[in-house]
């Protein structure tokens, strides 16, 4: 079983309208609703590649009651959800169907009480044990505190369960100090971390501060990595149109499955590559188109080089 | 008892954020939930106002769910929807705190079948039963008959209840032939009604094409009335910093208080417009700040004539 935990749970709402314009008043034509969070992404991208898979983080409210409800007709995603008093937040991104341009507005979390913490670590402690991978996605609600990905990244490697962590800013440093297996952040992330704005140079020194294997997601531009077994680039073959929301998410659940697999990292990071690309002319954000997956695969170029044994 | 009609409930929510810009992330810094609809908002002012209201329309899924949960919280508001399978809407006023400017989103509503209309219909008559007066509120969801209003007065008016009718467009076109009360048009629904852009003989034009009395609500200039008993106009005293939305609720919460309590037609309007305008610098949409309700009533200047007898 691969564990995702989300600390900061979301139904994500898709307004469609023919353009977003200030201070006016919207018809909204369409309206889709999906249990969201980064963790929630990545488990159904993990389901949908056939991997079992818990997830595990808070919900709380009628928001949490609504993303469990929807989350109970995601097949083989386990909800081991803890609750929470506050509400979990919304968030909703208004999509121009005239250019497909997309607004975002995000609520906060809801405030996370000490108790409903040490709750969470004692839950995600019994989780670990059945788990033969985890990760750690997305931002802190409020209450939580900014060393949470540290603390749950020590208690996976006492466990002896590999872990990849994929969050920002503060709670990403503090976490790459604690030695995750794989850390993945995107362009700005890593450009936060380390104050390098150029990739190759900075996945090496995100890998010095603490992270055993570094991949960014760069966009259309592809991912870069840098690991024990050597560095690599993986670029998809041209531009895809559509919502690039939820592809780091299955960036993540590529470099997951491969893991647990075994697969060499020139696969992995194939498979990442194409199911983020994948992942842009979904209709929905954070699902995959699977025929464009098939069709990229073979398309993915890998370069690089493995580190001489 | 007053009951109020919603065949659209809603989920209001307000979003505060520094300035919606389209096409960028952004965080909301406050949320707020209340229950929405013309008729729910009109219900809230008549119990604060110290009326015993029932109110009644169509609420369904998980939306639904949250606006009965957030209603039974309503003091002096008693909840008589009528489920339905689809899902109630949600709406979103974002609001730019730095200039009050607000941008509206609203989702469509749920489709009403057939059965479900008829359930309603049934419901609504043994409501009226006990109802001293009746408001018909905002839009119809799809699956409502155009002519849904129509039937609803002539029902109202079989039983001897006093109707009013707020709502715009064909609905408001056959609900008006069908005679009720009292409709409280704004100016835009009262030229669509009339093709007169001048409200004085546009209401005078209402009240022959059905409605017994007609007030039209034109925003910071008050209200025009056309009545039986006479036509007046009343002004509140100057235009107030805020946001409008549920100012038009206001006023038919005025209306059919004063309707019960047998008021006047001036001091009906009084009221109407005190409310009104109180309702604009209130914090969230669809509620009246008390206070300046209460400074407002002996400042607004009511104009006009009694009909000779």
């Amino acid at each position: 079983m691969i564990l995702t935990v989300t600390l900061n749970t979301a139904l994500d709402l898709t307004y469609h309208v023919p353009a977003l314009r200030p201070h006016a008043s919207h018809r909204v034509t369409d309206v889709r609703e999906r249990p969201g969070g980064k963790g929630l992404n990545v488990a159904r991208v993990l389901a949908a590649l056939g991997h079992e898979v818990t997830v595990t983080g808070f919900a709380g409210g009628a928001t949490g009651r609504r993303v469990r409800e929807l989350l109970s007709g995601s097949a083989g995603v386990a909800d081991a959800l803890v609750p929470v008093a506050g509400s979990s937040r919304r968030t909703v991104a208004v999509v121009d169907v005239l250019t497909g341009d997309t607004t975002q507005l995000n609520e906060p979390g809801p405030v996370v009480a000490p108790a409903e913490w040490s709750a969470f670590q004692e839950a995600y402690e019994g989780l670990l044990a059945g788990a033969d991978a985890v990760a750690l996605c997305g931002s802190l609600p409020p209450g939580v505190p900014v060393g949470a990905y540290a603390a749950l990244i020590r208690t996976a490697r006492a466990a002896g369960v590999p872990v990849l962590l994929d969050t920002s800013g503060e709670p990403l440093r503090r976490g790459v100090a604690a030695r995750p297996d794989v850390v993945k952040p995107n362009a700005g992330e890593l450009a936060e971390l380390t104050g390098s704005h150029e990739p190759l140079r900075a996945t090496q020194d995100a890998r010095r501060r603490g992270a055993r294997s570094v991949v960014a997601s760069l966009g259309a531009e592809g991912l870069v990595a840098a690991t024990p077994e050597g560095r690599w680039r993986a670029i998809p073959p041209a531009r895809v149109r559509g919502n690039p929301t939820g592809a780091g998410d299955s960036v993540c659940a590529g470099l997951l499955s491969g893991l647990v697999e075994r697969l060499p990292w020139p696969d992995r990071l194939t498979r990442a590559a194409a199911l983020s690309a994948a992942t842009v002319p979904a209709p929905t954000a954070g699902e995959f188109d699977r025929t464009a997956y098939e069709e990229l695969l073979p398309r993915i170029t890998v370069t690089g080089e493995a580190t001489a044994a």
